[in-house]
């Protein structure tokens, strides 16, 4: 069984308040990480709620993040959904966690994307012949 | 333990790979399914790639959206990130299933942002309060 994609779900604790109430350093926190982890910008989309919270999502080649605060619980929600092997959406959980201020973290990783590969053939992003692998739902 | 928010990971395996790569149809059903689900759209960014797939996301004012798809695979992966009680996120799943013509899916529902809360209060999105509820990672 081979996955196109991964996911990572990341609750961060204990934040910053005034940092996870600021949409502009948040755009700018959440861009810098999504460069560090070498993915490509596609486009990006940041809202400030009234009277609190920040929404925000990145599309990126490699799929997208996404984030949504409660500065009056001092949390934060990211998620991190990549696919190939180039990024690495750990440097995104570390930088976000250390600019957030988070005092504590819980992460989950998932797979998306579940296929049956032959042993020894990988599961190609663009191939020709992808019809001939069967989902793991069959 | 209350949650903020919940979160429903869709895997949409056999769909129509025509639909799956067509980024106006994909942009069309989801906001449809959206607008069935009775959330308040904020934004919407959707993307083709080359040679083929799509991705998008909608921010909702009780969160998110995305959807990436793979049509060489038949595939398409929809996360739905709700807040609050007044939106049904099944609704979504099911109006994407049918208009993907997807043959077999499978679903995981998360809760996000868990806190302690005592026993007869609720979790409340904007309380005067919410310092005094305790994270689930203490």
């Amino acid at each position: 069984m081979k996955a196109l994609g991964r996911q990572i779900l990341v609750e961060y604790y204990h934040c910053n308040p005034e940092i996870i109430n600021d949409v502009s350093e948040i755009e700018s926190i959440l861009l810098e990480a999504t460069k560090r982890a070498k993915a490509s910008i596609i486009s990006h989309n940041f809202h400030k709620f009234s009277p609190h919270g920040v929404s925000g999502t990145i599309v990126i080649a490699e799929s997208h993040i996404a984030i949504h605060t409660w500065p009056e619980y001092n949390y934060a929600a990211v998620d991190i959904f990549t696919c190939g092997e180039t990024i690495d959406p750990w440097i995104i959980q570390e930088y976000v966690k250390d600019r957030f201020e988070s005092k504590s973290i819980s992460s989950m990783e998932l797979k998306r994307g579940m296929f049956k590969v032959p042993e020894g053939e990988e599961l190609l992003f663009k191939p020709k012949d992808a019809g001939k692998y069967s989902p793991h739902t069959n």
